[in-house]
């Protein structure tokens, strides 16, 4: 794929300390020497100290658009390269970096599938008390997230989407890499988020990405313009590796939309595919969908490609492929029909406001914490989801409220979990007398 | 030792995940985060590849001084303290971070016990090819550089000096940390530089320290503002820990003296201490002598303290304290009386000059690199030296030579070796048509 993949000389294995003092000392690896880094991490070879010194040394010097671009396809090739080449539809996917009350993915996957656009989203494990798609998917009777890559691709043939947990096949060197950065205080480099990302996500076959970078105090990055480098790093490497690429760089300063949760999320989702719900997070979706259909093809004009989503969210077809999707996984559809159906909680009840004034701030991350302290995620891989419980009716950043009336809903079904979401529920939240301006959504396109 | 060290509070052990991202963000650790630290590198807690990555990110967002001198205690209470409080005279050790053809210690240390300053001088394992004060002395038959704490303060207390091994129960963290270091491209690092050498050098019990710090193509240390910054901050830290501390820059552009070897060099210091041998070395000495006994108070002013250090070198006391300190190590004297003993190689050749001109510059890491392959040093701990070989008559910087005409004499044994070893001699030499200016023997005193 790259420009320097032409053999023109044997590659002679340097050592491992000289190439740590390498990227200490800020020169660029060859793309042989990024492949033997990969390697090396991968069979165990390079001990995980000189991986660790490495790591950081990246984090300090940084990489160059080149070297992040070898680092993902090296990574990519590490593992299983998904060949979706049977399938003559366009194959787009989309990848958010994560936030709090985000549930685009439900919507977007039936949505992009309604319009003729195959969606392969495998989803990864998610940091910081974000709740997957496949965990909010869960609360379906019988859904299954975990498939074979065989049942993947036939699925896809079929239905033309399907959300699954990304397989340990994929990427296997970011796998090991990725727990080590964990432990050493090197997750957040950019060239390393954008190789951990894009090699797995490049490796589920879609010839197109739609990139959602949020950033805030409900993403992990809380700085604009950090968010800004990701998404133009990403993009580049993506079209480097001849995949269409289009990044959005998204507020993650509040909750999005009107709830938290894993059931009530859904039944926010079944609103927003009946054209529906509430308008942070419908214009969102709108934002999203019509890139996904200009990346597939389907769209030409910006007109266009807002017709077509509106369409589909209005005519009931993305809802009804959203039924696909979920009856093809082996889950239950009675409750897209019948949303009262879905899990509630034994309790509801509100948090007050303590004084009268404006929503100045909304800490997103705090919301987060306590919908995971009532029971909607797990601390362990083991751990029950209680999918009945989270937030709703959240009032957003600038508006106004008076005393004793309700910041958000609490739906609980335990007591002593309530009392310790609660601290957070009630730090979350800042009043101000005067109306703040909320920070716009979409922040910046990068194509 | 430090303001910090009353226990206010009550240290709760952070995770090192915390302690790598602190360090990493430029944070600044408090006394009981490097106790910590080193504690947890001593028995193992901390994991090596976090440890990796804390020295990395030391390595780029540095230390302050507090953290500096924190970190040279933490490291040498990790092990034995010599206390040499028993003995009534003053104490001064010297060090020096490595030149080629630096025979300084051996004149050194009995020029400050003629003075009445007792040395009690340990030497560390040394690198580039750099052969350390012990392998010098050991060309004398029955010399012994390993010796107990015990014997080494009964030494000092009977004859004043002693040039032995470092023991292995000084500052173990540091011995820990320095392998991980020269694993993972940290090494240098000026915060950890100046840690890793005080806190063994201030265990040896010496109440001030004389250092040479060399820069130049013969150092470790390459660039003079380095330098100048790593004798600064050893300095401080000496200070900091109540000890009297002086620092002297030198050149390192070129050998010192006429020599390189360790029979060669043992000669060179028989000279010098009877008060002749080569200018620059002569200068050297002078100079370091002078810093030594004026740190002891045993001179008070700059000329009391040349007329002191002269009078020792040329009233032959300071080479009768010579003979003492190798006695009393088990070493034969014979040598000193009769130099013409000294091993010396079957074969000697000389080094033509390709063409007229002036030596312009010197590369004195690719002369010791030679004599290394003559059989001087050791590739492996059990190698065997050959005492004979080395360099001897070098021109240095500054020097007309006439084509053919010797710019250095070699002492060798085996042809192989000497076909190996040319290639350095020839590429170290650069004639030039005009004559350049020799730097500067000593650029700054840091006191």
């Amino acid at each position: 794929m790259s420009k320097r993949n032409i053999p023109t000389r044997r590659f002679i294995k340097p050592s491992f300390e000289f190439l740590i003092e390498k990227k200490r000392d800020g020169a660029e690896f060859s793309q042989e020497e990024i492949r033997y880094i990969i390697d090396s991490t991968l069979d165990g070879e390079m001990p995980k100290h000189q991986l660790a010194a490495l790591a950081m040394a990246i984090y300090f010097s940084g990489m160059s658009a080149q070297e992040t671009a070898d680092l993902t396809e090296e990574m990519m090739l590490s593992g299983e390269v998904i060949d979706l080449s049977s399938i003559a539809k366009p194959k787009i996917d989309k990848y958010s970096t994560g936030g709090v009350g985000d549930k685009t993915s439900l919507v977007l996957v039936p949505l992009a599938m309604a319009a003729g656009v195959v969606v392969p989203m495998m989803c990864g494990v998610e940091h910081d008390y974000i709740i997957n798609a496949l965990d909010k998917l869960a609360c379906f009777p019988g859904f299954k997230g975990e498939q074979s890559i065989d049942q993947f691709t036939a699925q896809l043939s079929r239905i033309g989407g399907a959300i699954v947990a990304q397989t340990k096949d994929l990427a296997p060197a970011d796998a090991k890499f990725y727990a080590l950065r964990k432990e050493t205080g090197t997750i957040p480099s950019l060239p390393l988020i954008t190789g951990s990302v894009l090699s797995k996500k490049l490796a589920e076959g879609s010839e197109g990405l739609v990139i959602d970078v949020k950033w805030g105090n409900g993403s992990f990055i809380k700085d604009l313009e950090q968010a800004k480098q990701l998404a133009r790093s990403m993009t580049r490497v993506g079209r480097s590796m001849k995949r269409r690429c289009v990044a959005l760089v998204t507020d993650m300063n509040q909750p999005l939309g009107d709830t938290v949760g894993t059931a009530l999320e859904v039944r926010e989702a079944i609103q927003l595919l009946k054209g529906e719900g509430p308008e942070d997070i419908k214009e969102l979706v709108l934002k999203l969908g019509m890139e996904i259909v200009r990346l597939a093809g389907v769209a030409g004009s910006t007109l266009s490609a807002k017709q077509t989503v509106q369409r589909h969210l209005t005519d009931g077809s993305a809802l009804q492929k959203f039924k696909d999707l979920v009856k093809a996984q082996g889950g239950d559809t009675t409750m897209i029909d019948h949303p009262e159906k879905l899990p509630q909680a034994k309790h509801i009840r509100k948090l007050p406001a303590p004084k009268r004034g404006y929503v100045h701030t909304i800490n997103a991350a705090m919301i987060a914490r306590g919908v995971h302290l009532l029971g909607a995620g797990r601390d362990d891989p083991h751990d029950k989801i209680d999918y009945s419980v989270g937030v709703s009716e959240i009032k957003k950043v600038g508006t106004q409220v008076k005393q004793g009336e309700p910041l958000m809903m609490i739906h609980y079904n335990d007591e002593a979990k309530l009392e310790q979401a609660l601290e957070y529920f009630k730090n979350a939240y800042r009043l101000a007398p005067k109306r703040p301006t909320p920070p716009p959504l979409v922040v910046e396109r990068v194509a």
